[in-house]
């Protein structure tokens, strides 16, 4: 049977269930990537795994979100992340080297491999062939320490690419045309794949532009051919021996599929305050701009910045526009000086900053409020800016610094020079100064964790006892939400790799009472809480799960559970059960004490549990076995740490 | 007689006074600069006072502080500075241009003119043969208005300099020499004065580094010949016409003297946590480092960076150092572009900033706790890098480099290469994109200031009235500093150019019920408050006048004022008195109203002051003519409007 490319990823990685849409399915990960705001929750979940050595192929950790540094707690972040790369055998990128998604595909991708990362752009890679998923920071630890990664077969969406892109149309038009034509949730349980003649034109840098803002469609991934740009793109740095071809076998089936005539694109551009609010940029032409912003992951190639280079050179930028560079990485900011773009750039009065992530994810060059603001960047969700009421606007480099130059949004083709042709130099040998490999020998335990006051492991966690006595600490109504449970927030962030500490604010919106009562009781019996419908929606915080149970959380029975949350509860430890007679959620009151004397075995047996209470209160469970052993053993850290052990 | 150059300096702009140690004078104002973290106020004082253009003959605006951007807070500030640049006739050098003194010295630096900044580092201008001299922001925006500066005739120390700077030793050893011989109080009002043969090897931008950080030894500025080095820069800038020399007269006597032999110089440098710790670089040579700094006002010169870019071309920097380049301005980076020496940075590994002033006043690249940081910034108090327990040492541009390679504190001339010859290009045409010119014509009101929701106008206040009845509304005790009457901090620095909103915070340490009743009598009676000896002792903030003032406040009656708390509050118009019977403060309480029908003419008599309350307090003022009719007029903003508007 002819396979997709998307298949054939999958097929080559499966190692559980069977490649239908919607069922269950584990792939082996060859490779991770973690960034340093997701980063230290993972190494810390690795340590408390007692692992050795980390088990993928290749795991490497980025330092490009928070760099800024106007205080102690990130360089101590970036100390910890290097000590623990060391330990752990893990590749460091260093502060200042870069942009993981970019540094990662030039270094480390390899077609036909699969990558786990936990940023939500790391399907950037599907640009090379491989198969590349963003994921929570415990399911990343989880694959370092060699587990397969658990999803539903997605559905393959094929969109077939046919002619050229015209002068002054670029990759960034392209994803900004899927936008327009699917939104934001276009792309939900689906891997989108690229194919067709359209691709010859496409580099593999502009095809990073489409994969990495695959994910504002919401998709789970998306997915290029191998091809021979694709290993134009290896030989160029300097790593031809790990191409190969992976195409599309001839009369492959895609369950759903659209086609883009390249040669009909025009200049698009994402009107605030989302990535799918998509337009022609000659239908808002002549909005003033006070801010034009190059470079993120969704603009990251050389081509992104010479172009912009060349549109400027020799031009100098209207007194009322800030010009905001923000070089991909320390490689290519290498690159545009010994080519001449860079001094092109400076010369107009571009403002070039740091290597890094930057704006894009609110880390710097913030707009005011109300005052139109260009990015190459993937998001405009409102406030991501790093300002309250900002209006963003996501574009081209072309839109973006014929804009700048114009002081109005610009459609590109209006400029008067010719459209630049760009051909970039022979590269020599290539140095990663800021990239360290790990230890080549196992390191094992002998390298110690650098942890500054501020980080601290997380707490051993026990296995679920078979007798328990849970008081109900809280009786909470619908739609629950984890900024209630845990709120985020300049108050409690700083605190994000210090559990002990963060606890302090859980349910502090609910019941201030709550945490002196906890404590009370953490260490003999634990307690419960019951909940309404919908508990724990909103944002996918894991420490709406981890801070509780610290406290000695160990049963949420509630009327239902939001997904991600339900599974955060069961990654660490704490029993999700529903109501088996809805009436039940009534009679419970605040101070009832939940017992049974044989939890675990009723778990084993089947989906139903019986508390005494001051009458019977019956309960049920939908774990899968996999979540059952991860329930009883205490958590996903236990279960995994085991059978590390194990073996 | 014969004159120094501090003298000629002082005597060519002496509009009031005699030129004599410690007696009061006033002296003309050429130019004026601020920067953004001061500017706001001024500019609102400005707008406040009526003025139509400023009465300099050259007034620049920086904008270097606040350029992190991590919310909208300062883009709004940028966008107000602009048009109050537009509005007011000023200089507009915008975000990215670089830092204020080493620009101001490049593009308007003039010798024999002065110059007031609203920056303590506003002295580096004395390179140049300028008398540049540091004040608060109100003081700036009167220069700003016509008005002379006042001081008292500070001392003037000679330095004389003989020989020549061995290899590895630089212009940043000289100034830590003269803060090793006497500390960071050695200066204090004086102006010290650099002579000699040992002048011919040393730049002007050596001398920038020098009298920079003349601030630290508290002097009131430092002062340099303008000799054929001077000519040669102005040339070098493209400004030969705005060169003239100015010269010591042989025989003028010096009050203090000292002399520095250069080519007796060793590396130096100042352990933490003060500028006037200075060691031998050598004796502390080993320690661990993590972070090496170049840049800042300190070490600003073209120099200062292909120093160390010479020497770690071609080597690869340690995994634990963080080598973190600051540059001074968009036309160094330009530079450094162009000859190749930020190539070499980049390629070893360095993290290249922003050009602003970044780290030096902890706006990022803030170390870990206790992790020593190298910086060849001019300050290392504790705290001042962003980060609590920071462990920062000040250091050349040669010791930085030289231990960031080794990640040790290293004498720079163990390293094995000889040293640089270095020898700068012909500069071609300079552009400053980011540099705007004021309207050539009088913009007076037509340019609409761009105001934020954030940016208030300054309130009016009325004149001092003749009669009143001021209610005490606090009586407090000894030593109240300027934080106990209003704090700073993040709660509530980012209402600096909101003072309605400031005044929240007024007193809120002392008692938090002042807020609401002040508010009662604000329209009514106004209000006072007592306190005892040192009132006001602490930072200089303006706002803990102004807010209070906003407030109602009218009349304080102490003990004793600390001396710059004292002279903010006459600016904003609150009367300061002292009991003229000590016992008077005992026999008062809160609540108390004092009452006088004739305070104006009181004031205007003699310096007794009788108030009314339950009994007679007499009280007195020692209020020189001019601050007298500055509290008449209800502060000097009013003072100064009211002189404009007859003018």
């Amino acid at each position: 049977m002819p396979h997709n490319v998307a298949q054939k990823l999958i097929l080559a990685h499966l190692v559980d269930g069977t490649m239908r849409t919607g069922s269950p399915i584990a792939i082996r990960v060859d490779q991770t990537l973690t960034q340093d705001a997701t980063g230290t929750l993972v190494m810390l979940a690795l340590e408390a795994m007692q692992l050795d050595r980390v088990r993928t192929e290749l795991s490497a950790q980025y330092v490009d979100h928070n760099i800024l540094q106007i205080d102690n707690l990130n360089a101590e972040d970036h100390a910890f992340l290097e000590s623990a790369c060391r330990r752990f055998g893990v590749w460091y990128s260093r502060p200042g080297n870069g942009i993981s998604h970019v540094i990662h595909m030039q270094r480390f991708g390899r077609p036909g491999t699969s990558l786990l990362g936990s940023d939500s752009h790391t399907p950037a890679a599907g640009s090379l062939g491989m198969l590349a998923i963003g994921a929570g920071g415990l399911d990343v630890a989880l694959a370092m320490s060699g587990e397969p990664f658990h999803l539903a077969m997605p559905k393959v969406f094929g969109v077939h690419l046919t002619g050229k892109l015209p002068d002054w149309v670029s990759a960034k038009d392209v994803i900004l045309e899927m936008l327009r034509r699917h939104g934001v949730a276009g792309g939900v349980g689906r891997i989108i794949e690229y194919s067709g003649p359209g691709l010859n034109s496409l580099s593999a840098m502009d095809r990073h532009v489409i994969a990495n803002m695959g994910a504002e469609l919401g998709a789970t991934t998306s997915v290029f051919p191998s091809d021979d740009e694709t290993r134009r793109f290896m030989e160029f740095e300097g790593r031809a021996s790990d191409w190969r071809e992976l195409k599309a076998d001839p009369g492959c089936h895609y369950e759903e599929d659209d086609s883009i005539d390249l040669s009909r694109l025009e200049p698009l551009i994402a009107k605030p305050s989302s990535p799918g609010n998509v337009v022609k940029v000659s239908d808002i032409e002549g909005l003033e701009i006070h801010q034009s912003y190059i470079g993120s992951s969704a603009n990251p190639g050389w081509r992104d910045f010479a172009i912009a280079a060349e549109i400027v050179r020799g031009r100098a930028l209207p007194s009322h526009v800030s010009f905001d560079v923000n070089p991909t990485s320390r490689d290519l900011l290498d690159i545009l000086i010994a080519d001449g773009h860079l001094q092109a750039l400076v010369s107009s009065g571009a403002r070039i900053h740091q290597a890094g992530c930057n704006g894009c994810i609110g880390m710097g060059q913030a707009p005011a409020m109300g005052r139109n603001s260009l990015r190459t960047t993937p998001r405009n969700f409102p406030g991501r800016s790093g300002s309250r009421e900002d209006s963003v606007f996501l574009c081209s480099p072309e839109t973006a610094a014929a804009s700048a130059l114009a002081g109005r949004i610009t459609d590109p083709r209006s400029v008067t020079i010719p459209y630049p042709k760009l051909a970039p130099k022979a590269r020599g040998t290539i140095t990663s100064p800021l990239l360290e490999p790990p230890p080549s020998i196992e390191p094992g335990r002998r390298v110690e964790l650098i942890k500054s006051p501020n980080i601290h492991s997380l707490p051993q966690f026990d296995a679920l006892p078979e007798e328990v006595a849970l008081p109900v600490l809280l009786k909470m109504g619908d739609d629950i939400s984890t900024d209630e449970i845990l709120p985020a927030g300049a108050r409690v962030l700083p605190y994000r790799s210090n559990i002990q500490k963060i606890d302090d604010f859980s349910f502090e919106r609910i019941d201030p009472s709550y945490l002196e009562r906890a404590r009370a009781v953490r260490r003999t019996t634990g307690h419960a809480v019951v909940a309404g419908d919908n508990y724990g929606q909103g944002s996918s915080r894991e420490h709406a799960a981890l801070a509780p149970r610290n406290l000695g959380l160990r049963l949420v029975l509630a009327r239902g559970f939001a997904r991600i949350h339900r599974q955060n509860l069961i990654n660490y430890g704490v029993l999700p059960l529903v109501f088996s007679q809805p009436s039940d959620y009534e009679r419970l009151q605040q101070g009832d004490v939940l017992k049974t004397s044989a939890l675990r075995r009723s778990l084993r047996k089947d989906d139903n549990i019986v508390f005494h209470c001051r009458s019977r209160i019956a309960a049920r469970h939908d774990l899968t076995p996999r979540e059952l052993e991860v329930i009883l053993a205490g958590g996903l850290i236990n279960w995994r740490k085991t059978s590390i052990a194990a073996a």
